[in-house]
């Protein structure tokens, strides 16, 4: 890699969107890519691993992290708080891995702010219907399938703030599109040229040769 | 696609760097992508073919293109003369299609400047040693290959003009990169808002709603 710094890929979607399936696909296609994990106060949801899905620690240990200034970026959504470790963040994009975070529209102005290079990415349902009906199957009760939409609502009034805009619309295709953009970031030339000294050095080379 | 006006992605890469097959096999990858076909006075090479490759024209047919402004740029590449239509290129971007056009860096920097919201990507071979082996391989004359690599040197240095750069290392990794950039670019917020008026009247009609 050739001591290229990490790219962070700023991921935010609404709640039933589908952005943490996408993002353990995405974690599967590649390897050097790292999944980041936030910490959060809300209880583990069926199936979700501490370490893999998030860091769960209580609300006490939550307002220690954020009093020692251990947090890159912290919110509360729907009563729980959500946060970036600093250093986990710091040290892996240091090493030149890419890292992939998922988070609310909050979080990812915070984050942005603290890293302007960072890709940011908005992941939207085909429609509010169609994220209504994602809720109600995934099993949240209606206050909170109403409450979800309406922050929904007001997430999408924000997209305006990202780079890419994927509609998840078959989870395949959604896949494939944040697979390329990944990618495509890659190549951008800023980031590229480290890659390129040996070529451009013979280039140099076979100039001077020639004068 | 919601009246989207079609990207132009303009490749470029030095004689041998791989650019023609590249973009024949994105052809054959996306249904939707045109690949421009160039006018030019050079005479085919075996294989290939009026309309796929080129537009074979005489000195003097060119000539008259250029006069009447039906070229959108042209250049003089080894002595021959290369350019592109400009209605076909605009009735195709106004249809909504995008454009893949593979062009050296002189007609680049021309069609920057006619269309500054083209993608320009750069293709690099891996090495000029390589770049080399691939031109004799070809079975281009040992003057010829000198004057390819010369010019290879010189366009080189005008990579920082790009957006993105693609080291084709493998035929098959160069592949998925151009793939790859070609939808983030779709996916770009500019241009993916217009796919998005169902979702953003939805959202504002439930914002009302509840008001």
């Amino acid at each position: 890699m050739g001591g290229r710094t990490g790219i962070l890929f700023i991921m935010s979607a609404p709640s039933g969107a589908g952005k943490t399936s996408l993002a353990r696909e995405l974690g599967d296609n590649f390897p050097d890519l790292r999944h980041s994990v936030s910490y959060t106060t809300r209880p583990p949801r069926q199936g979700e691993q501490e370490g893999r899905d998030y860091y769960f620690v209580s609300a006490a240990r939550f307002r220690e992290m954020v009093k020692r200034g251990e947090l890159a970026e912290w919110a509360e959504v729907h009563g729980e708080r959500y946060g970036t470790s600093r250093l986990r963040l710091g040290a892996t994009l240091e090493q030149g891995l890419d890292v992939l975070l998922t988070i609310d529209v909050q979080g990812a102005r915070q984050l942005k702010a603290v890293y302007p290079e960072a890709v940011t990415v908005f992941l939207l349902p085909p429609s509010l219907a169609e994220l209504k009906e994602r809720l109600r199957q995934r099993g949240d009760p209606p206050a909170e399938v109403r409450r979800r939409l309406e922050t929904a609502r007001r997430e999408v009034a924000e997209l305006a703030g990202y780079d890419y805009v994927i509609v998840n619309d078959t989870f395949k295709e959604a896949v494939e599109a944040l697979r390329a953009i990944i990618l495509a970031e890659r190549c951008r030339r800023a980031r590229a040229l480290p890659r390129l000294d040996g070529l451009l050095k013979e280039v140099e080379g076979h100039g001077t040769d020639h004068r």
